[in-house]
């Protein structure tokens, strides 16, 4: 909204005080009773809406869809069942899914590859793969080229060295792993690009359903880590996609 | 180390195979007994050494930086005690310290500004200063413009939303926040560049030493945010320089 | 019990001492053996008795209910199960169900509306809405006028901002979140009335089934604000409830 | 600001767009570099603007109370240490302070009691009076009747049952408990008016800190009761005020 | 095992040296392999041998009781689902059980009652019950007095003094209570015998499983109490009936 | 106070009901301000008023002690600090202390012996000895026969079996460890009394300040076990008191 | 790989520098996209590949089996649902399952003796069976002689002291302990050999899923204890074996 | 103790019945009223009694050293501060100390080396080192060859690459870390003997006092790893030493 022009149409009387006061607060938000729509978060934010289906009903779920559909927006799905996808497909035959990462893509426009590098997206057991891939898809879906290396974690660090290459070409790193977790750590001293650590509930005992590898990752010895939250392979792959387009 | 280069002149026989294991093993590092140093670190990494004082002896600091200094590198040190800088500064007149933050800067070469951007250092209130500051000298250090916004807190949104401005000019945001650490999750909703959310241990009782912000971070709903360790603002300054430079 | 008028009675000869002795302890507690139901606690704390039906067998539950409603009390019952009010129907016709907050009501005498102003129940994000509706409908059940305004986290502060009127009408607020949980926090800055904070079990990770957001709530840096338990929506309902109709 | 009376101004040519642009921006905070101090808050709250001086050192205390006295606002310090004190006490004689529970007062005009009813704060035991007086110089200070009732906690049931006239007098009810925390619950029986519990980290070993309490006061089974941090008594103390003032 | 007697026996050639070697490590295990049988607890400690059936095959459990019973002694089921239980009875015919409280009871020979006074089970709310009975019926199979006063939580403290003569007449309580569990505190102050407390995982939220009413419970300033495993039905009975049969 | 002996005295006019009203509040508990003394909790609980020193200020130790004194009962202090003792000396020369466990004890009458049988301090280690002390005063000045047996840890299980006869002397056992805490299970299976662990916070890292042994304590597999909270010396001798006072 | 021989070869031209440039990336690591095998790490660590099925697909587990069985290595997978191994089980009839512990074993060659002594594996309770069974099936694969003694805790330390000569005659003990894990602590007293510590998630409600074993086995006051994780057998027993082989 | 011997004495009347009594309770332990020394401890272990100073008096301290040094064993200390040391070397001037890790030695007899290989211990940084050297010195006290390489932590993994060597000719391995706790883990993938993880204290914020580099060893996917407590050198150079003993 362009608060001069407004102002200058209330001064100029192209706009009365009380029209120039509702529009004010006439912000682009839909409202459904249950759910703000943020019709123009991909105006401000550069990216379409997007769906954390867990814990939402099909109904709840359908009903945002079918708002951002009508704009025509790009639309992902994180955490999505394979029944509730069932039902969107019934509707939108152009709807995709990705069963492993439970993500749901709807394509309404061709995505433009906007990131200026690559994304690797690394994990460290072949546990951590439905995490991984919810972030290399988000990734993909918001317009980047996108890598995937799995199973390389630091118990056989020579699975890791002899991916130097690969490793050393990404723009941008996203490190899943569980158990302990130590990937980044090899990876931050390897690299001289940021890595996004995710860690996930894989693992025995005193895992505590990821708090171990969260603990390890934040107390990373090497620099240039930061951290998501247990499991978040969207957040990561947001993330990502932020710092690969940055100009 | 050129591994081809090193095996033509294997070849070429100007270079006979024991000095070539030997060379292959050569790697610089400097041995001190209770340090290696990693004197091409800022060969690899693109940054000096850094030294993280807390828990070394200042023999151990004074040692370590003796054999920085002889390569004439920039030399950063973190969690310096006064005690600590005042040897220090004997030795090397050229050293600066930043009390409130504990940073220790020798600058052996001119610190040529390399960041595309701008880099915004953002607090949630007073106290968090100290970390703050942490991660705007390192970020400084490490050539990069860096501007602070201070005490700016969600519980008075408007402070924060009258300086969108500013915000909204930088590239790469460093959010410290102690308390209950929301201030990035708002941030993440007003900006569409990567925010590095530091929780401090600064709060009244069931802050659990920082426990509190820190999972309020890693659970933010808005996306764009990763998270690094409590009072770890060295760590967020290296981040967010290593996101600037971004080519 | 008026103790005055008893000890008056016995001092005039109305009552004999084994009768008052018997009185003093004859408290309107009835004792199902599993249960002792407060008939006079609606005379104490001016409400119904109310039913937390979970972990009580379906026995238990209409066995309560039996005694109550021979009181021609209103009943409330929390956290009941689908099936179990499926069996309460048949047996009490004028019993009604909200699905989503597993809400139970009978009514057997009309809600009289005694609070002073208007309740407001708001969410962060939309999973948050079944332990918001238990709130919103113990404060509707109890006599009161309630106002909903759901999904205005403050991740897009807009959302929450553009809805300023609504939230500033309020006498008393009901701010329920999961994830974060900074809703609260960003509230207590804008309003001069109680915020009751509700953290729930919502979201990823490192949420740890509500403890995230119940820690941001209670190190929140607005004053103004107190915290019950994780997804207790009935106790925020309740207290909210209590609040307004203070004279 | 209001916001219909500038538009009015703007569209009257009493206000040009320019300088309508800079008023909106132009919010009443101060900035100090680093602390951002709320002058409006008052207007807006209804409160002077409170420092909790723990964490920040005597200059910045010092210099905040210069900003603030300039506007002639009654002032309150909480947490504030007995040195600092008396370096305020040199600059503002008028400066009065509470030891036992660090509270600072600098009265500049009259304090008018606007409350309906009478607060009552009430602890467990004799050590924690000290959280305990700061809810209660916090609430007297924002214009209440306060009354206190000490050392009175449910292990010796009667101290508490022989108060019961003091305890229903009251419209709001503020319960201090270390240890087991259990005052709270029994309070929430007895009366009908909201009880603010408050957590110390009062105790031996697995109190840990006032973990315990804390939850104990979470998961009170009675009703009517909400809980802040652990030793926030300023944070009871206001809350108090703020419910005791709604009319 | 009689020492002093059995070294006379090999002084007085009655027995052999490598008779005696045997002897002392013939001690009364039997050993099925899964499991070693401790046949003659009931001598030492006075009380059968107890069976923990929670992760143990029916096959183990079947097996154990089919050494026990062949000793003539009674056995103790605890945590026995419903339909081990019927495989059981199916083999003993004098095998009973609780459902409520999953207790196991074969019979084979009289219970004498051997306490010195009555042992109370109290609990705090209805949902306590299973808890609460595994207490009743351990203390009553190992030969006491036990009566049952249940749903006399803190939070209406009325119900709880009404029954102070039962409560007075216990040689030993055992207070069972989820939520808060604030009751043992309570009852600490009211008698002058051991209240043994036992934490249940009943609650909302931040019960945390049974943790808060566990730090409730040992943090508890009344005196007199001690405290057992969450959920502990049986210890806390087993150890009533312990103190109740001290001479 | 006799109700029925009231009742009959207002019956038979020899007490007014403005009285007999004033009588039932007339407690006799003393209201110091900062505490309420419970003069008649020695004649309730047989016990003399016991005050935890810890977190008091001296002159609210005083002035306990002096109210206490003039009823001529024993009193008893813990956590009692040399200073705050010294100051106590000068004013009651019978006062006595215990260095190690900084236990104050005042006698103004003689300690009668009421147990029936001996009492059992054990510890695990040489530093578990301040807490075992404070249980052992206790236990002694609330007329018990008590004694010790020190350093006996399960790492070393013969030091324990060689004590078995004194440890199956006694009529309840009070086990003291830190670090792992596994005597009270070894003790559990030895003999047939009640025993009362304490766990403390001695220990290497992962003891975490006494939890380490407390859950150890609290899963005992052993029966007859029960648990009081991190170094309360002094409630497990009250307890133990208790129980061997048992008629 | 043999650097010095790849070295020579370069030199005496037998192997031209693209190629041994190729050869020094070409360790033996096979793709499969999924999952990285490591076949020489049987040469490395003396070992099969071990596959943790846990959290791995059907198809991935098939997958993995199928590359190591080319390389006819024998091959041990923990963790595996008995449908999986129904799977495989059709398509190599000579693997082989242990139901109890979930462990599969395709043996296609013969298992060599080679450890030097026994190893015993104890179990403090029947429920511990599962978790030691994976110790003991890992370490007969690995080629030791392994013992198992069950069902003797510390609760009953006779059950445990009968059986010192078959503890005495082990090399290396792997101590199996839920509830409160207290038995590696008795064992360390006894023994001069490693005693491997795993901790198991069983026991009632503060057992907190193996936590507490856990801390209780780090703070062992026995010395000559290690721990592995919570539930971990296949660690413990491959620790064991690796200690057993030592020259 | 030879027990055949025993019994056949007195069978063959060279002993009596009273005496052998007396004998089987006349262990080795010399019991100092505050402590069991356990004299024989070196017999039945092959190691000399160790004092842990912490928390022991010095006049504790002193008389241990004093009876033990009787019997003229080697003396180990740890966590024995300078002060206490002091005291110790004007009685023992034979005694030595470590001042960096806290060791006291006093020597009485030559060090025999018993150990069949190297002892390597290593470290993630400098800051490791303290605890490092406790391993280290207990390690040699008990007669083994051990090798020390320290600062070579997984952010440089070069550093301990290039260390191949001394890394793979060691028997055990002790590897000492704080932060994040990663070396383990990759040393775990790289060697094929028995390496003991040492979770150290040091580190930022979220490393919990050592909680998280003790989650990461225990959760680390290498295998052949075990832990220790946190900060505990002694016990891991014990182990070590245990280990590589074994014949």
């Amino acid at each position: 909204m362009d608060l001069k022009k407004l102002l200058e149409d209330v001064k100029n009387n192209n706009l009365d005080v009380e029209d120039a006061l509702e529009k004010l607060k006439d912000l682009p938000y839909e409202d459904l009773g249950y759910a703000h729509i943020d019709h123009h978060r991909s105006l401000r934010n550069g990216y379409p809406e997007v769906i954390y289906c867990k814990g939402k009903s099909d109904e709840h779920v359908l009903g945002i869809i079918d708002k951002m559909n009508k704009k025509n927006t790009n639309i992902l799905g994180t955490r999505c069942r394979k029944e509730t996808f069932e039902k969107i497909a019934k509707i939108y035959p152009n709807a995709e899914y990705e069963e492993l990462s439970q993500v749901l893509k709807i394509k309404n426009e061709e995505i433009k590859e906007e990131g200026k590098g690559k994304i690797l997206i690394i994990t460290g057991g072949t546990s951590d793969i439905p995490v991984a891939d919810e972030a290399y898809y988000t990734a993909k879906f918001f317009g980047n080229k996108v890598e995937r290396l799995y199973d390389v974690g630091v118990a056989g660090i020579h699975r890791l060295l002899n991916n130097r290459k690969v490793i050393e070409e990404a723009r941008v790193i996203v490190a899943v792993a569980g158990m302990e977790g130590a990937l980044p750590s090899v990876l931050g001293g390897l690299v001289r690009v940021p890595v996004i650590a995710v860690p996930t509930s894989i693992g025995y005992g005193a895992n505590f359903d990821g708090l171990a590898p969260l603990l390890t990752m934040l107390n990373s010895c090497a620099s240039g880590i930061s951290v998501v939250n247990i499991d978040n392979g969207f957040g990561a792959g947001y993330l990502a996609s932020i710092i690969n387009k940055l100009k």
